[in-house]
């Protein structure tokens, strides 16, 4: 029907394959999502090849896609294998090999002239010999992959806590971050095509409870847009991303940008892209492995979102939230969890005070 | 998850049954739509009952959702037969009966107080006698039932006309409609839930080509929605909807609204809504079919909507529309056929001036 290229493959089936397959749909593409998980959010509106990440005829399936992606960063290195020179993988393997692993991230972050947290890669027994003192004294130890949300992590501040906690996450390797006094943490992603062509999303503001995302904010004209942008630009650069990428930053006091981590992918945080008036981050990402012309894609709207962690049903008041002028529910058909993301609201609003207005009030309405 | 009915049921399949699915996917609803055509757009995202609408299992499985609506009103009545009493199918029968016909439909709206244009009901050729002079000389003769997009009509402006016409059209139920000099055409969709409370949607200004819509435009502060949100209202309360319901109306040149058409669903000249920063027709009718709450849903952005209708890969500029700031491409993945809807782009923009610019340039990318 379009010179769309029809067929998108993706690794993974979660809410975010879910919410890339709903984007996808309506530009003209089918989706095909490759994952173990039977009750796979995705299964809903893609077809699922229901098996693991390196099945043989799955990973068939997707190199006979036109392009593929993925929703998040530990694809195991045989399933690209599989794929590489057969089927476009956006983004490819030399950036998600970069982005999965904590210590080569912030190497490659320095490398492409991006400031990062102090840090010092542990691999052995003998690296956490001063580690602490490199970093200022205080820092958290996070293994080196295959953490997220928290999980994987452990403050530390005197060199017996850090050697008990290295030896708790069984001594494989891990980065130690210095501890960051930071204003506020913010997020910007970054979709670029093949052709090199960028296209950035907003800034965003984040709000972290016990170590999960609770709440982002997006508002125009926030007066470190540009510098995140000018980061968000050179490192795409520099790691030649096809695809899109989500940077998180740390704010210092003095306006400065620390990335803190990189997410090769749709981001939790630019949820609320999906209701604001503009292009999604999903689309955005869409685009990009699709080949697909793409501008700037910032909301037109100030736009907000509350994400849904480990919510049962009696516990919130959903009514309520259908009842609130601007939100936008979206609930990813997962079973209940303690501490599960099961869906996010978002709100708009047609200004920034009855943005900030509505958002304490829809706040009060999900624990 | 959520105190939402799960399981919503659709009767059709095609790109209004496809875009409810996509809209109640994300409000934690799981979608059956009963539909015959193997290539039915809606099996993309819900699950597709491949029967014809009065196939008992089929019907059976509607039967067992929280509730029942529809894309289009040629239900056949032994459907409605089936699932009546055992679920709740919204909008109900009396309502669908109306709107199928239009000679009852016109009957029933000067019911509740809304003006139409003059007409005459032609059953019998008995009804020929002086029916063109009743409706002013220069008339509309249209099938009773099963028209649309133009299809089913012919103009007359004489007796020997008006025979021809209705012979040629099989001597079956049909109406005949006075012309109306109109300044322009416009429509106003209205959800209702089972308790009645009542939900509207914008005014939205519409451009017909060869009596299929090409294109609508949605700008805020209208001077003509309080009256068409007047009428919606009156009529909806006296049917009794419960779901959306479209009016379309003539405005004529003193600036009243004659009711041209109803449509007991969402309806093209609503597409808009779906990016205009609000909340869309199609989640407004899955909204009050399910009994969720819902507040008016004007589009916060000023917002159109241009027809993809026929149209050939090469025939429009794909990459231009993509390219094009403020659209959204929505193709529902239906083969080509000559004057087929294919799909629409939606186009928003901050503001009323820049819409008006960025939709000139957009109907020129689109045949």
């Amino acid at each position: 029907m379009t010179p769309v290229p029809p067929h998108l493959g993706i690794l993974g089936g979660g809410q975010l394959a879910q919410m890339l397959s709903l984007a996808a749909l309506p530009l003209g593409a089918r989706v095909t999502v490759l994952e173990p998980d039977a009750q796979a959010p995705a299964r809903l509106c893609a077809a699922h090849l229901h098996a693991p990440y390196t099945d043989r005829a799955g990973l068939e399936a997707l190199a006979a896609c036109d392009a593929v992606t993925l929703e998040f960063e530990n694809v195991p290195g045989e399933a690209l294998s599989a794929l590489e020179g057969r089927v476009p993988v956006r983004p490819g393997r030399a950036l998600l090999e970069r982005s999965k692993h904590r210590a080569r991230e912030k190497q490659a972050l320095q490398a492409a002239g991006a400031r990062t947290a102090p840090f010092v890669a542990i691999e052995t027994g003998a690296d956490l010999d001063g580690a602490l003192g490199q970093v200022g004294g205080r820092g958290l130890l996070k293994t080196s992959e295959l953490g997220y949300d928290g999980k994987g992590q452990a403050r530390v501040s005197d060199e017996d806590g850090l050697r008990a906690a290295w030896q708790q996450m069984g001594r494989v390797p891990c980065v130690l971050e210095g501890l960051i006094d930071f204003e506020r943490e913010v997020s910007l992603a970054v979709a670029r095509g093949p052709g090199g062509r960028v296209a950035f999303g907003p800034l965003i503001e984040n709000v972290h409870r016990d170590g999960i995302l609770r709440t982002s904010v997006c508002l125009e004209g926030d007066p470190h847009e540009a510098q995140a942008r000018e980061i968000a630009g050179r490192v795409t650069a520099a790691w030649d991303l096809e695809g899109l990428m989500t940077l998180e930053f740390f704010q210092l006091a003095d306006g400065e940008l620390l990335v803190n981590e990189v997410a090769p992918r749709v981001h939790n945080s630019g949820h609320l892209t999906q209701d604001g008036g503009g292009v999604s981050q999903f689309e955005a990402q869409v685009r990009a492995v699709l080949g697909l012309p793409l501008a700037d894609w910032r909301p037109l709207l100030p736009c907000a979102m509350v994400n849904i962690i480990g919510v049962k049903d009696q516990e919130a008041d959903w009514a309520g939230i259908d009842a609130l002028a601007g939100t936008h529910l979206h609930l990813y058909h997962k079973g209940w969890r303690a501490g599960r993301k099961l869906g996010h609201v978002n709100l708009v609003a047609p200004d920034a005070a009855t943005l900030r207005e509505r958002l304490a009030r829809l706040e009060r309405l999900i624990p």
